[in-house]
This record gives structure tokens, C-alpha cells and sequence, in this order.
């Protein structure tokens, strides 16, 4: 049982009102009357055997389900998630992508930054607010225990009595993974061996964590792969997006991919796109979404089209040289058999090299009119170079020639404690050489590991540009998803080459930049990002894609932690904080 | 580098001489006047490549050496590893296999029971004494930790300056195992899973962690399987037993199999078996031997054959169904080359089922002359049922109808600190119902997990009955080998059916009963065993078939703990034991 109870909550503000309605008889529920309650779940986190593209394998399973159970709450509401780590020797942690965390970083659920990892076993309870409609997402944040399957959907909707900006009549909601057959045991030994051993592109795409392997529902448009043999009911039966016609669907669309950059298409359909990273953004029409690793999007569409038919749904990879087939499901119109199949093959998937298309989609986000605007200035801004490197022959990513390896003491806590061994108390580099070469291989590709932190004054207003550069290899260069925790951040702009202060930094979107979470560099770009260090606490900002972060490809950033509250003691239970005298510990 | 150091250590009865040496210019060492020593090593434990059985797999190796490093010391020194963790999300901890571990029960290395599992990125370090000389190994105790390939020898020699109590030129040290290919971790969800998916037969047999799977080095004498082909550089190449004619070798044969029962023999040479986990045993002499999962011998062999020829060694499966072939090796009279292949075919495993053949020889190990003896009278006698069970379909293993599952505060820590709701309080029974069918499958198969201990009296002489029965299915019964933590035991003896204090108990052995750490049921028949709990600390009791132990099969005894000294911190940073107050901690 996943959901245990909604109770009711109660802010001080309410409280009054409470009692009155008590004494006055008002004969109305508190949730009736539009506030905000507590959602309680109770998870079991184990693996599984689970068969996602019809292969079994083992998957990490929460409450015997793949995906995880899906929170949906309103906003406001207060999330309460027991999680019991029923795994016989790996810890767990999960992180609400997307969630600000505003006076609880320690339920951020990033192991060695936000809390310890829980320990077989034993259970942490997550107890933090969704503060702001919109589509997320929850993922393990430990190893790669997110490509082991270990994520679920977070729909927020709007506080009751309050509506979205746009109407619709029905939703349904998407979320996109890639899998792969060899464990993720393995596929770490390979990212940490000499040679390194690349976990090569995904064996399938999942939609609702069901792909189909070695076989295709589009046998019939396709050549080389035969047709699947299903039945509907199997793991890895398609997800049926089930419609009626001459209605208007929002379709919810979060991508928790290990690697693939993924391109969204319905047959005959536009997509009005209209959220993204629960944010508003200005409807716009398009044929088909990008959508990267730790990005979400709302789109509308209106099922106008022939009554007696049924549609494609496609995703395909982008920006890497593909291998892997799409992820098929069909759009069905009610009351049409499932089984009828779309008269026209599945749409095309773009070029995954056609990044000028991808540029094209990107820069038409903008702000919903009405949403916050960044401040003119900011106080502080660093500038991160993306490289590709090596250590001792290992390969590694590094951030300003700083490949991050996180300490066994977690950052929050080591701050607020000030265990000032715990990690390298010097920052790391705020710029990288004025004559660095981002069109060609490093010069000297050698790095080291680090784990020192970006601090920032409370309420500083903070740039960074991040800047993409040529790898290893000559002429190569590849989208990274930036993703931020802890802040929504506005996407100032993006550019080719290498950024200059004196001429990109004056055509910066200060009118109507979108606010994101999640944000990415195009090859040999540069993305610029502006937020407030408004939340006190120590926040992860990294590459969503899972191997790359293995490799050291992330940063940390922390501010006002003297002003963070009581963290729980179980979050601090490992390395020099298990250590610290006096913490009110309860027996 | 595993081993840092040889640094002498002081006991305070050694610190007089000491300065009195350093005063007088004695002009020796303390180690060549036959001191203890620290034996001192730094260790990492981490997931690599490897190929075991010259099929590539990942195993759990230390400081990049598979099996880990041999740890070699004199009785009395103190050995000290320094473990780092550098598994990307799993614990780990270390089990001395063997050591008694007095003062220092925090050291014995069980996850769950003596320390918190040590997490990733931190270092915890052992250190204990080895009292007494023989051949022991080391191996992982959390999940199935020892199955993934953690596990090495430790070999303690005689104090310096006195001699072993027989002669030998030369020794070999061979360290036993089974190996799988599919991951520990799916194994360990089809222990799990409903139905229960049993792990089946191992694909190899290692010596020294080498073995070949789907190829024979003794395919001339065998059907079935090509001749491998081998430079002898590989990591599955054979390890070879070298040998000068005319020469009195001990061969130490320890093995930490996850299931198999093993028979070892060599081709025309006769085994003198002198010792038995680290105790001397009466010398006999034998075709081969018979070695349970966590056993040890050690035998004398004298190179007294042909010397133009080289001998095989083989060491094949007994007591379940083999479906794994003999694992193989040479003894090669120098200066024969090695690839020159004996004469005759492999000696030829015993049948599997020749129950009665197994016990022949285990009836014939008796404790050397001088040994210590057993009290003649006990103070408490429990009587464990083993039995085969299910709760709510998921298949266990139980003791008098309790499934152990250990809980995540560690006992050892919440006894010392009497956090009660850290495990049940209750003890788990003694007995079990006198009109128990052992000849057939237990009638009602339901049992329920426990936790509870059986605590003793320090100093109270305690009988253990280990008694075996018919499992799930009927007309079946298996070998389990337990073994008992922070203890040497005699055993008195052993017989068929059930046992009988009235009959039975008036005949055991009070005269010789071997020592040992280890002792096996058979089918259908009992143990009877004898130790004095005069160990403070809390120890395991346990089948020591890994994945038996992972379904229930233990009980965990107490003594004494009210004496235990300072448990280190970082071995109580987990569950309730985290939680203690003023518990002195440094940060």
C-alpha cells in the first residue's frame, strides 16, 4: 500500500480557522476548503525481477512496483515519504527533482551532500512541502542507482480552488527512461576501470518504465525488427495513452534518462507546450519536443483528428549517434481497439545530429507572461568549463579542472558543524584560463579529484556560464543537462563558442528568461543561468546525466547554511558527523 | 601495496625489556628475540573485472588482488587492517574467520552483530590479536558479500622461536571456493522472491580464486570438455603446486565455498592430517579429505613418488548432486616442466551420496594429544532444530521454527547500551517440541523472522545439539556446516536420527573431542558440541552455506557483554547505536 492516509496539516494561519470551524459547526472538511494537507506514503525500497523491454532482469522496485509509486499532491502540501531500505547491502537515497526544499535541505536526498545514505534496514522519513505546481519526478541519488530503475512521477497540482493558466479536459503523464541489460554494478566497474569501459547507448527507451526489446509494435513500418507479441497485460506491454476525441489532453512529459537526450512526437498531432520543470512558459506550437535528462514538460494537444484512427507515439535519441529504437505507444482514440494500428508509420525521429534543430526548440522557451523576473544585476558570477579528462589514465569529467569526488561526510551537515575535515574547505575555481581552447582536445588532459564548495552570501544573486569545450577526441563535443538543486534558475541565454563578457554578456533575456531547473550546453556553447542563493542549505549542480556525474562531472554549491534548522540525526549518521559530541540524539 | 609495516608491538610485561634493551644496547631486534609484532596493512575493497574462471565477471577484490592478500603473522601479534570502502553504494565488513577475537569482539567483522557496516568512502579499522597458530581465512559477512569473491587467507604461524608439534620442508597454502556467474545481487533477489529461485550449482571450483569453466585441464582423461588452453599467465591459469622430491610438504586447505561440500586428493599421495581449523588434531593418514564450507585442514604430504612424473590434484563436489566439474591442478616435481600432464586420469571425487564415506572420515579427527579438554559437565544445553520452512511462501530456513533476520542496530552495541527495542528481548527457544518428526517434512512449514539471543552466563560450559531433519520435500535432508564465532568448541560426538540425552548423551567423547570452529550435520542426524562462554562479546552461530545463512539459518549467543570494553565509534554509526547520547565521539 503505497499512500498511507491525506491527513489534513496544519500551518499556524489555519489553526485559527480550524478552531473556529470546530466551535462554529462549519460542517466543512479542511481539504474541502482548500488546504494544504499532508500526503503520506510508506516505501519499501528492494530489487525486483521485472522484465521493463520484455528481458528479465533486476530492477530496483519501490513497494513491488516499476516505476515507483506516483506522489501527486497539491501544492502547498506537505509530502511525507517513510522510506525502509530493504536492500541486503547497498544504502538508498531518493531526491525530489525539482522540489526547492525550502527549510529542509536535509530532505534533499543527495547521499554524501544533502544526508547519509540509509542503511539496510532501516527507514528515514522525507517530510518536505511542494510549494508550486507542476510536473516532477524522484530518483535514487546514490551510485547509479537511478539507471537501476529507482524513480517515480511528482505531479503537483495547483492548490485546490486555484486553476492552471490553461485549460484542458483530461491529462496523462509520461515518464521516459533508458535501460540497459548489464547490471549497474557492472556498468560502474567499467566507468572506474583503466581503460575505461563506456556503458555504450541504452538497450531500449522506456515510457511508464515499459520498452519492448528485439521487437517492434511498427514491425509492419519498420525493417529488421519482427513484430511484438503481447498481450497488454505484460510488464513490458506499451502504455496506452487512451483519449477520446475532440478533447484537449495535457500531456505530462519528465525525462529521467541515464544518458539519452530524447525528441517527443505524436503522429498528426501538434503539442502546445506549456510547462517546463513546473515552471509556465509561453504557449508555443510544435510538431515535436526535445527533451533532456532532468527536464519536464507539460504539452497540449487536442485529439481533432480522424475519430476511427489511432496515432504513433515516438521518442527517439538525439544529440548521440543513435542505437537504440524508439519508444513506441499508440495514441488511442476510445472507442478504437488498442490493436488497430496507425495507417502511417510512426513519425520520424530528427537527425540526432541536426542540432540547429534542437537550438531552434530550445531558444523558442520563454516565460509565461506574469512569471518572476530575474534581478538586472548579479552580484557574483563563475564561469564553469566542461572538459573531458583523465587521472592517472582514468577517464574523468572536471568542472574548471576539478573532477568531483564526493566525501563519505555529507556536505550539510559538515558545514553546519563545521567539520572543517571533512571536505576541502578552499573553493574550487570561479573561471578557467582567458586562453583556454575550447575547439580543441585539452592540452594537458590531466586533472585531480576535489570536493571544495562554491559558497554564496545569503541572497546574492549568482551567474554562471557554463561552457562547453571540445573532449578528449579531436572535433568532438556533447550536450550536457545541467541541473540545479535547491533553486529554479532563469536561462539567460545561449551562444556558440566561447562566451565574452564584453559582447554576450550585453544580449542577455533579462525581458522573459524561463525559469528551469534544468538547462543544457550544445557542443562548443555556452549557457548562461542567473538565480537568487535565497535557500539556505548545500545544493548539487550537475550533469543529470548519471554516468558523467559518476565521472566527476558536478559542482556544489552552498549558502546561508548557519541558518539551516534541526537536521534530522539519522540524515548524519555516517562519516565525521556520526562523530559529533552532544548532538541531541534519542536512545 | 597491502602490507604498510612489521612494527613490533609492546605489551606492557615486554616494555621493561624493552627499555631495558634500548639502555643496555642488548643490539637486537625486538621481532628476532621473538616479540610480537603489528602486523599492519591498509586495504580497499572495491568491485573489478576479473576472470576466475577464465570467464569475465566482476568479483569483490582488496587493493586490486583477487583473492584478497594473505595475511601472515606469528601467534600473539597483533594484526591491524585498515579497510577503506570504495564500493560505489554498498557496506562492507571483514569476518577473521577463526580468531577468537577476546577484548576485542567489535573486530569479529559481522555486519548487524559486532559493527555497523563500514560505508562507502569511510575506513574502519580492525585490529585484534591471533592467539593461536593454524590456517584461517578472512571473508565478507554482509549479504552475500563472501559469494562476490571478498575473502583471502590469514595464516598464523607459531610465536617465534617455538616450532609447530611436526616437521615439514616446505608448505603450500591453497584457499577453496565456488563461483557463479550470474551477480550476487540477482542471486540475492531469487533467495527472496516468491517462488524462491535457488541459486543452483556453482559453474567452478577456484583454487586460490582460479578455476575453468567449459574447458578441462585434464581433457585426455575426461569426455565432455575441450582441453583449455592456457599460457599459465591468465587469471584462471591452474594454480600450480611446485614441489622438490624427497621433501615433507603441508598443504593448508581452507574453504570459504558459498555452498559445496569438497573432497580433496592428489594423484598417488596419501594425506597426514595434523591439524583441523587452527587446532592439532591426532595425525591420521587418508586417500582424502572431506571440507565443509569454512573448514580448514592442514595435511602433510612427502614427495615420495616417481619424481619424472607430475601428480593431479582434484577437489570435486560431495553431498549434493554435482553439476560442477572437479576443480583441477598439478603437483609438479621440479624440475619437470608443468605442462608435462600425469600419467593417470585425476583421482575420482567420491560419490556425492556416500554419506557413509564422509562420515568415516570425520569420525577419525580426534584432538592431539595434550589438547585442552572439555568441562566434563555442562550448565546449559540448547537444542536447535534445523529445519527447511516457508512464511507466506517466501522459502527459509529456521531454527527450532525461527528464521533469523538480523536487524539493523548492531547487538553487540545495543546490548552494551541496553537500547531494548533494538532487537526482541525475548530469547528464542531452547528446544524444540519432544514428539518433532526429523524423518519427515515438518507439518506445519510456517514459520516466523526472530532476532532474539541466547545469552550465557559468563563462564557457563554450554552443550549445543545441533539436530538435523527432512526438509520441505520429503526423503530429503542436507549437510550443513556451522560455525560458531568467538569460539573454539570440541565436539562430542555425533549420530543418527534424534538425539537422545538418555542414550546419546551418555556416550559422548569427553576424552579427545577435537577442537574446532566449524562442524557439519548430516542428514537426518545430530552434533553434539561443547564451548565455554567465557568470551565477552556477542557472536554468531551459523549454516555456513551463504545463501542457507541469507534465508534464516543462524542464531545469534551473548556473554559477558556487561565487560566489553570501548567499542570504537565508527563501529556504532548506524540504527538506535547512532542515536546515543554522550557517547564519547570525536568529531
Amino acid at each position: 500500500m503505497a499512500k498511507v492516509a491525506d491527513k489534513p496539516f496544519f500551518p499556524k494561519p489555519f489553526l485559527v480557522f480550524f478552531v473556529l470551524s470546530i466551535i462554529f459547526g462549519f460542517g466543512i472538511t479542511l481539504s474541502e476548503a482548500g488546504f494544504p494537507k499532508i500526503r503520506h506514503y510508506k516505501w519499501e525500497v528492494e530489487y525486483m525481477f521485472w522484465s521493463p523491454d520484455c528481458v528479465e532482469n533486476i530492477v530496483m522496485g519501490i513497494n513491488g512496483q516499476f516505476p515507483g509509486p506516483t506522489i501527486r499532491a497539491n501544492a502547498g502540501d506537505m509530502v511525507v515519504v517513510e522510506l525502509t531500505n530493504k536492500l541486503h547491502t547497498e544504502g538508498v537515497v531518493i531526491h525530489w527533482h525539482g522540489i526547492l526544499q525550502r527549510g529542509t535541505p536535509w530532505a534533499d536526498g543527495t547521499a554524501s551532500i544533502s544526508q547519509c545514505a540509509i542503511n539496510p534496514g532501516e527507514t528515514f522519513t522525507y517530510r518536505f512541502v511542494v510549494d508550486k505546481a507542476g510536473t516532477y519526478f524522484y530518483h535514487g541519488h546514490l551510485g547509479m542507482q537511478r539507471s537501476a530503475g529507482l524513480y517515480g512521477s511528482l505531479i503537483v497540482d495547483p492548490q485546490e480552488g486555484t486553476s492552471e493558466p490553461f485549460h484542458y479536459d483530461e491529462e496523462i503523464n509520461l515518464l521516459l527512461s533508458d535501460w540497459w541489460h548489464q547490471s549497474v554494478h557492472k556498468q560502474e566497474v567499467g566507468l572506474s576501470s583503466k581503460p575505461m569501459r563506456w556503458i555504450g547507448e541504452p538497450q531500449s527507451i522506456l515510457i511508464n518504465g515499459r520498452g519492448q526489446f528485439d521487437c517492434s509494435i511498427a514491425a509492419k513500418y519498420k525493417n529488421g525488427l519482427k513484430q511484438c507479441e503481447l498481450s497488454g497485460k505484460e510488464q513490458c506491454a506499451p502504455f496506452i495513452l487512451h483519449v477520446h476525441p475532440k478533447k484537449i489532453y495535457r500531456i505530462r512529459i519528465a525525462s529521467t534518462t541515464a544518458l539519452a537526450s530524447l525528441n517527443f512526437a505524436i503522429g498528426n498531432h501538434k503539442l502546445l507546450v506549456v510547462e517546463a520543470d513546473g515552471n509556465y512558459v509561453q504557449p508555443f506550437s510544435t510538431s515535436d519536443i526535445d527533451i533532456y535528462s532532468g527536464e519536464s514538460y507539460s504539452v497540449l494537444i487536442t485529439t481533432d483528428q480522424n475519430p476511427s484512427e489511432n496515432y504513433w507515439v515516438s521518442i527517439g535519441v538525439r544529440a548521440r549517434l543513435p542505437k537504440t529504437p524508439p519508444g513506441l505507444t499508440v495514441l488511442n482514440y476510445l472507442p478504437n481497439s488498442v490493436s488497430k494500428l496507425p495507417i502511417s508509420p510512426p513519425p520520424e525521429t530528427p537527425d540526432w545530429e541536426d542540432f540547429d534543430r534542437s537550438k531552434n526548440f530550445t531558444f523558442r522557451i520563454f516565460a509565461a507572461m506574469g512569471s518572476p523576473k530575474p534581478p538586472v544585476r548579479y552580484n557574483r558570477r563563475l564561469f564553469l568549463l566542461n572538459t573531458q579528462n583523465r587521472i592517472n589514465g582514468f577517464m574523468k569529467w572536471a568542472i574548471n579542472n576539478v573532477s568531483l569526488a564526493l566525501p563519505p561526510t555529507p556536505y550539510l551537515a559538515a558545514m553546519k558543524f563545521r567539520l572543517s575535515t571533512a571536505f576541502n574547505q578552499n573553493p574550487p575555481p570561479e573561471t578557467f584560463p582567458i586562453d583556454y581552447d575550447i575547439n580543441n582536445p585539452p592540452r594537458n588532459p590531466e586533472t585531480a579529484t576535489g570536493n571544495g564548495v562554491y559558497k554564496f552570501n545569503m541572497g546574492e544573486t549568482v551567474d554562471v556560464i557554463l561552457q562547453n569545450a571540445n573532449m578528449l577526441n579531436a572535433n568532438t563535443s556533447e550536450i550536457h543537462p545541467w541541473h540545479l538543486h535547491g533553486h529554479d534558475f532563469w536561462v539567460l541565454g545561449y551562444g556558440e563558442g566561447k562566451f565574452s563578457a564584453a559582447e554576450d554578456g550585453r544580449k542577455l533575456n533579462l525581458k522573459n528568461p524561463p525559469l528551469r531547473n534544468t538547462v543544457v550546453i550544445f557542443p562548443y556553447g555556452w549557457t548562461a543561468i542567473r538565480f537568487v542563493a535565497d535557500n539556505p542549505g548545500v545544493w548539487a549542480f550537475h550533469c543529470h546525466i548519471e554516468p558523467h556525474l559518476h565521472m566527476g562531472m558536478g559542482v556544489i554549491f552552498a549558502e546561508g547554511v548557519h541558518k539551516v534548522g534541526m537536521i534530522p540525526p539519522n540524515a548524519m549518521a555516517c562519516g565525521s558527523t556520526a562523530m559529533i559530541k552532544n548532538y541531541p540524539r534519542k536512545p
